[in-house]
């Protein structure tokens, strides 16, 4: 089943020494007690839980994976995945980065990135299932109104309750523009949406007590295209005001699906039969709203390639110490073995320090950007804020011409300052450059 | 399931127009009366076959999968798979490139190979069955004794029974030096054989009669390393003289393995417990042996990309003008429907056309060298015979610097004129090199 070490002294050369953070937290009011100590402190704890605990169930999460019960629709995770999602929560991991107001450690986004890496690193699969919630999270605590915030944002923090991004429809991948699901105003400030949603993460599952669904869906007076999408919030079960669970709704998982061979996150069919909704943000403004999140998201999907390259190097590297196969072409280096180990094969080498070189590059990288993100949302220097706000929406540059205020400038301009720009002139929806448009 | 029409048209071009195949069949004495008809026959008939017959089982096959059955050690493939192979053998195509001596059709390598693009693109798994048998045909038609060939190689050609290679062990891959399986003689001409191999494709099976097994193993006096390797011949079923099925022998499988996806052909671990064993060739020049048809079998792999690259193509062009999202950049191309087909887009042309052109140059390639075989093997001239058999060699190339008898000159020498370098300097195998060394 291999082995897994996060790599804490690599991760602590990253943000002490190559990007010395504490020097730019004290520009960065919420963060100006974090010192050392209190990092390195959640990079050990964190690596206790990710090793001790996720690691051993992430080869028997892949060979169980998820099982969907279609007598009641429900989702049975692997063995093992229910309990260490109890201990994440008691551990307070869910609440890391987390507003202090709902609960949360106030602890930045940067440090929340190297934990996400082991997270990855030992168990993509079920690291999927918190994953999400953060996204559901910054999008209510954004757009959210009083009572969506109250209800919800408490038990999204603690981890009590998982969240879900509703997107994708059998006809609409990258294109949302062309959804289907309907929303139907009830009159009374709920609405009832039915429709049906394919490839949802964590859409349906047995480790938490809700799931809250992020639902993109269109009102009955909605324009055609992306200007037409509004956001809804879409609970399993119905909370009562005291925050207790109370009747189930009428969104369900219809089959579980194979997605690039996650088996230990249940990637679900979800169905919506006249589910009760609460509409997030303005209507028709539904994709504006649920990208609030996405540069954190961007950086996240990243951070599963850094955390699988970094397991991936490390059982690798201990493959070729072990395997023996042929003998160096600079001579015998193990006398004592019927053939040397791999590792002394130059292309054996080439290929481990390629994997070594990503990790580290992606290590260093990831967290810059991650740090970048810190500045934007809390540097005091509003120049600050929006230099660093640019620098993370970089890639937009790579699928749009500049703009004649743009060329010529270091630095692209960030999508928040071209918000029109989110909508491509033939009115389908440009994925990367609505990026934060919103914000 | 998607769709495989066979690319006759793309063929004929390459054989025709592009090598005018059946000039150069002139010079080959075998296959002087090969014509276009003869050729342009085979390729319909193997369309249809492949086509009607394979592709509809590929889906189905790769679902449903192979099932072993611990109590009898049997295993079962997936349904279907049996019947077509019953048809491919009453077909003729398992005789198709083999001698007419055993009751083969005499046709080209070059001719085989365009049949086995098609077996590949409309089922893969279910290829590897008779893929394997081939090998076996070629190695036991040069190394085998009278009495090997007369009761094996009749049903080899006919399809009755199918061959695997037993080489890899789990200690040893590439370094087949390191092997441990051991063959006891038994002092009347015959061995008995211990030891355990894995990833063996097509091990046991249920679609044919029997199955004939080409086994590495030490004799005990065997010298260390790959010196000390022979080939040996051991059957399911101990065949009687006059070529029905006698007794059970001493191999059989212990289990299935995963590899590469591959779920539609049986991967066996195969456990030889005094195995019954006749030996093939000299004894410790098993590998030479062997790989008497090492050209052919690597040909025959790259012909399994070919086929994919083919289908997969096929697949994705179809989706392209199917699949409907976002507006093409140059303007609306469907005005009709709600978004353009995302052939439209520039990137998926790029993609479709990078496939596109690995197919056709793939498939002139292939047919190139699969030509060169042929002018190896019997052309009237043997500085053509040479110069082919050079340019088939080519691979050897790129792993080892040349000779000063080789360096400058345009061609590399193959293999077959440096057979000592079957073994490099330190004793280990070299695969690249060791390529037709004893032909």
């Amino acid at each position: 089943m291999g082995q897994y070490v996060a790599p804490i002294r690599d991760m602590q050369f990253v943000l002490h020494e190559f990007l010395n953070v504490t020097e730019e937290f004290k520009n960065l009011p919420k963060y100006q007690e974090i010192d050392t100590d209190i990092i390195n402190q959640v990079l050990e704890e964190g690596a206790k839980f990710t090793q001790e605990v996720l690691f051993p169930l992430n080869h028997s999460g892949d060979r169980e994976g998820c099982t969907f019960n279609a007598a009641d629709k429900s989702v049975t995770t692997p063995k093992g995945f229910k309990e260490a999602y109890k201990q994440y929560v008691e551990g307070g991991w869910a609440a890391l980065a987390c507003d202090p107001e709902y609960g949360g450690q106030g602890l930045p986004i940067t440090l929340n990135n190297s934990f996400y890496e082991m997270l990855n690193s030992s168990n993509q699969a079920w690291s999927m299932y918190p994953g999400l919630s953060h996204g559901a999270y910054e999008c209510l605590l954004e757009h959210g109104t009083d009572d969506q915030k109250r209800l919800y944002l408490p038990k999204l923090v603690s981890g009590e309750w998982t969240g879900t991004m509703c997107l994708t429809e059998a006809h609409c991948g990258t294109d949302l523009g062309l959804l289907r699901s309907k929303a139907e105003p009830q009159g009374d400030g709920t609405y009832l949406i039915t429709g049906s949603k394919i490839f949802i993460s964590a859409g349906e599952h047995d480790i938490s007590d809700n799931i809250v669904h992020l639902v993109l869906a269109r009102l009955p007076d909605a324009p055609e295209g992306s200007k037409g999408i509004s956001l809804f919030l879409v609970p399993k079960f119905m909370p009562n005001e005291d925050g207790s669970i109370g009747e189930r709704n009428g969104i369900a998982c219809g089959a579980i699906e194979e997605k690039m061979g996650i088996h230990g996150n249940s990637t679900c069919q979800m169905n919506l039969d006249n589910a009760r909704a609460t509409l997030i943000g303005q209507p028709h403004k539904g994709l504006q709203a649920m990208f609030v999140f996405m540069n954190a998201a961007r950086l996240g999907v990243g951070m599963q390639s850094l955390g699988l390259t970094e397991v991936a190097y490390q059982n690798a590297l201990a493959y070729a110490k072990d395997r023996i196969q042929m003998r160096s072409l600079s001579g015998v280096k193990a006398p004592d073995k019927p053939a040397d180990p791999i590792i002394v094969h130059p292309d054996v080498r080439r290929m481990l320090l390629t994997a070594k070189a990503f990790a580290e590059g992606g290590r260093a990288f990831s967290s810059y950007v991650a740090l970048q993100i810190d500045r934007e949302l809390n540097h005091t220097d509003e120049d600050v804020r929006k230099e660093a706000a640019d620098e993370v929406a970089l890639p937009r540059q790579s699928s749009r011409p500049s703009s004649p205020t743009t060329a010529g400038s270091r630095r692209p301009k960030r999508c928040r300052s071209t918000a029109a720009t989110a909508t491509s002139p033939n009115g389908a929806w440009s994925s990367t450059c609505a990026t934060r448009a919103s914000t």
